[in-house]
């Protein structure tokens, strides 16, 4: 899987090798870091590092013929021989993760690891006790993986055409529904968001992703942007429907969101979906290599600002615009870099959802959410769903 | 969701407060620790400890409304608010999390911190520079996390039953599968494990459940035991389905395993079946409060070699019985306490699988799993499907 990440990555592990070595203890199924590594799924946490170009992952019995055969690992060392080793060699009846590091660093010549912000502390301690040096990246172990390549905007694209079959599902049902005193029949029985998303996640399933924590959410609960939505759907109220599944093969997400409206808007709504959209457009047109980010966020604000959507963050409930204009995507859902008040410079190669949104209780909410990559003279677009909202 | 729980931790929390209190710093979605104290899903890590028995979290713009609303903290903090004070407090124009951390800490009167082994090195180090003492719980931030209430065990049953509807489709798309030379057709198409588990998954979200990394492999692949299995399933060849979908509404996982064959067994594949259920039978019969998880397993080996069932893991391809018998499940699909050598005693509330299987490349794979409730004198099964394994 990617071979040309992998050998991008290796360039890195060498010039860095003179200096500190990258390790790893996490499960690749839920550490970004372990399976941008590793490419490929263990559920438990494992040792990983890099030395002299050479990636290097420690795996269990049950992990040991599949790491062979399917990791991006250039040697996989079996767990069990050097927890032997590192018995005998530190006369302990049961060895324990440290011992095993501080016996494999010893073997391999190293003294100081480089390990990420999110380095488990308990293996930490136990490490420098074995007089291991313990450097934290502050910036991530592999900043790298916020550029991607070509390969990568494609697996993300794939992510996108899973969000992308998901909305046309929740579309379809909201097509077919019928409008009884207000709610929304299916089948005969109201439509809840949660039957809504579960037609959501089983296309996103046919198209080869897997989708937690979906949003579905309707009328003033999604003015509550992670409220995912429970209970009936009802005529006439916008509806968020946000949708970030991970593909099974690649472990690389999508993310898209559109605001849909059974039945016929108000001209409050209509307003206030075509502002969300226009703020997304105008602030597309601006992602690319070299463009402040914070600038970019900021162009949203006073977009919405200057249409008279005013911003409340004080009180109780949030109302307005009030979170970040996008964030990093890959193999997390949310990652580098952000789009939002203070953030940096864009670079060629970052991948970006831009998500302006706007809230208000009692009108209702809208989010319109697509994913770009960063080029240098512009961006591409890695996802694609029409903006039609209006369902009759 | 849980008062029973949350009022045991709030005791818990009580009794500790005068020594150091607990601080956790991650996202609820994949942090177990983290939801089990919120109680509530966040996608992004977040920050929250305990102190005077209070329960507190500290909450973006984003989330805030929905932490009032759906979490089991006592109480929840601005984010943003507590960062313009860390602002001026320590004059900093971006203060991090540590400055945050530092700040609530100095308000709360607390000096001392008692964080999970897991808890990220690269904050810990800065809290450090805080002068906060960051204490590691070696054995787990909630080790109490390991005895499950009967409100619990009833949300693990509910992930079982997710299983269960897993299995159940499986079986019913094996039993529909043609015949044809020695591969299986379903819908006139090749039947492959990954057609299989869509069917599976499908069968999860629809019971109220997402099924990750689903278990379909038949033949020699089945013989790796976490290889999820693609390409064509053949006819007279033993497939594991094993299925651990997460319940939604919860976070509380299922986990069981069946092993079919569509067509006609031979006598080894019987046998082989047959011994691997017994094995279960008997750890089964053994699980009590207690017990020693080491004997419950070696129990399982011993069996396995009176059946002259040999075991061999020094080669690339390992043989027979090579991983535990089973491990913790709640939260988390691996969780403390491991059914496994050397394992300690059997604690009552635990929830543990109970998986003996054998693989043997040529002859193929059987595991069958269930998931029991530790009790005083025996234990409880929060599983339930058929043992039936042969589909004509």
């Amino acid at each position: 899987m990617a071979p040309g990440i992998a050998s991008f990555l290796d360039g890195e592990v060498k010039k860095r090798s003179s200096q500190s070595c990258p390790l790893l203890f996490a499960a690749s199924d839920s550490d970004a870091d372990q399976l941008w590594f590793s490419r490929f799924f263990v559920p438990d946490p494992f040792v990983s590092f890099a030395v002299g170009g050479k990636k290097i992952g420690v795996l269990n019995a049950l992990e040991i013929a599949r790491g062979r055969k399917e990791s991006a690992l250039d040697d996989v060392l079996p767990l069990d021989e050097w927890r032997e080793r590192a018995k005998k060699q530190y006369r302990a009846s049961k060895p324990g993760m440290a011992e095993i590091i501080a016996l494999l660093a010893r073997e391999h010549g190293i003294t100081r690891f480089r390990v990420g912000p999110g380095f488990p502390l308990g293996l930490a301690r136990q490490l420098e006790k074995r007089r291991l040096v313990i450097e934290v990246a502050e910036g991530g172990l592999f900043p790298e993986r916020e550029r991607k390549s070509a390969e990568e905007a494609e697996h993300i694209r794939k992510g996108n055409r899973c969000s992308a079959a998901g909305l046309r599902a929740a579309e379809k049902v909201l097509r077919a529904a019928a409008i009884r005193n207000g709610r929304l029949l299916y089948d005969g029985k109201p439509l809840t968001s949660e039957r809504l998303k579960e037609e959501i996640e089983i296309a996103c399933l046919r198209a080869g992703a897997v989708s937690s924590h979906t949003i579905a959410a309707g009328g003033d609960q999604a003015c509550d942007p992670h409220c995912s939505g429970s209970g009936p759907l009802r005529a006439n109220e916008l509806i968020i429907v946000d949708v970030f599944p991970r593909v099974t093969a690649t472990g690389y997400y999508g993310d898209m969101t559109r605001t849909f409206l059974k039945g016929k808007p108000t001209d409050a709504q209509r307003d206030l979906v075509e502002t969300v959209r226009e703020a997304q457009a105008r602030a597309l047109k601006e992602v690319k290599a070299g463009a402040s980010a914070n600038k970019i966020h900021n162009g949203v604000v006073d977009h919405f600002n200057s249409r008279g959507y005013e911003t409340k963050t004080g009180g109780d409930v949030p109302v307005g615009f009030f979170h970040g204009t996008g964030h990093g995507l890959g193999m997390e859902v949310h990652e580098a870099p952000r789009l939002s008040k203070g953030a940096g410079k864009l670079k060629s190669g970052q991948v970006v959802t831009v998500e302006p949104g706007l809230y208000y209780p009692g009108l209702g909410a809208a989010r319109i959410e697509d994913v770009a990559w960063v080029r240098p003279d512009g961006c591409e677009l890695l996802s694609s769903y029409p903006y039609r909202w209006v369902i009759r």
